[in-house]
């Protein structure tokens, strides 16, 4: 008979074990998120796709944090995660260590997600919820991704797009589409 | 030069444009969801993709509502929506319309997102955010589907699973993946 699994048969890793299992080459750099709400949601996201690290910029708050975790639910313990101020220090860092900087992002040249392919590991970078990613942030990206929509509103909540991009990206880096 | 579009040259559609739109031949079902930030989220991620209708089962609050223009930004208004006190008959209905029933849901018989199509429109079931799709819809529903999750925490956001689950089938259904 076709029931609810109950939480203890789907057999999750334990934080510990989470630590050391193998990730994708893929990491989240928040650009400037004001809702702890979103951050938390964002971080219980990347611990379902096992991602290698958050990095938390700008005003993005970090964990520990009450409103973090009510949304986070704990993935803010299991999740790597790095605070760094300066936006554009963190994706130097990153394209010296070879990461294609992505941002999501609706610009005069964006690739619209489905159509994107990487042989490198991506750093994808979010936007803040009313300004999207800083103009710092696209200056210094190699892509920027659009999610495409043929709806009356102009964007997406952002827990909601870095759900759909982490979930396309790793389809494509575990080769199920 | 690459630079962030601007909100009108995104040529939305208008909200009485948007009522004409051809949509998907997908609708979600709401199964008793407890936070009205979450119905509205909901709410415009399905005006991004165009789908046929909302249908609010029920605790869902509905709307006009305050807490759900938070984040529904007004596509509360451009998505077809209905209440149904009763899931199972509208369950019953939408099967007679032909739907197929789809519950966004972790059970013991439950298919994996990246493998599921279907030639039938879909109705999708979205389940409270602490209990999950309940008994009675699972038991009205010809399939479940899973997000695939290799993390610690046992679900994910049920408005960021419903943006994964509507991005992939209206991938399918615009021949994308």
């Amino acid at each position: 008979m076709n029931r609810k699994v109950k939480n203890i048969e789907l057999n999750r890793l334990s934080p510990d074990a989470f630590k050391h299992v193998q990730k994708l080459p893929l990491c989240l750099i928040l650009d400037g998120i004001r809702s702890l709400q979103n951050v938390g949601s964002i971080f219980r996201t990347a611990d379902a796709f096992a991602i290698e690290a958050v990095y938390l910029c700008g005003i993005t708050g970090t964990p520990p944090h009450k409103e973090i975790h009510k949304t986070a639910l704990g993935s803010e313990e299991s999740v790597n995660w790095f605070y760094e101020k300066d936006i554009v220090t963190c994706l130097h860092n990153l394209k010296r260590r070879e990461y294609l900087i992505a941002s999501l992002e609706q610009t005069t040249e964006s690739t619209f997600l489905h159509e994107f392919v990487s042989s490198k590991p991506i750093a994808l970078i979010l936007g803040n919820e009313v300004d999207g990613v800083s103009e710092e942030a696209i200056a210094a990206s190699d892509i920027c991704l659009e999610i495409e929509q043929f709806g009356t509103k102009h964007s997406l909540n952002v827990s909601v797009s870095a759900g759909i991009a982490l979930w396309h990206i790793s389809q494509r880096l575990r080769n199920k589409v």
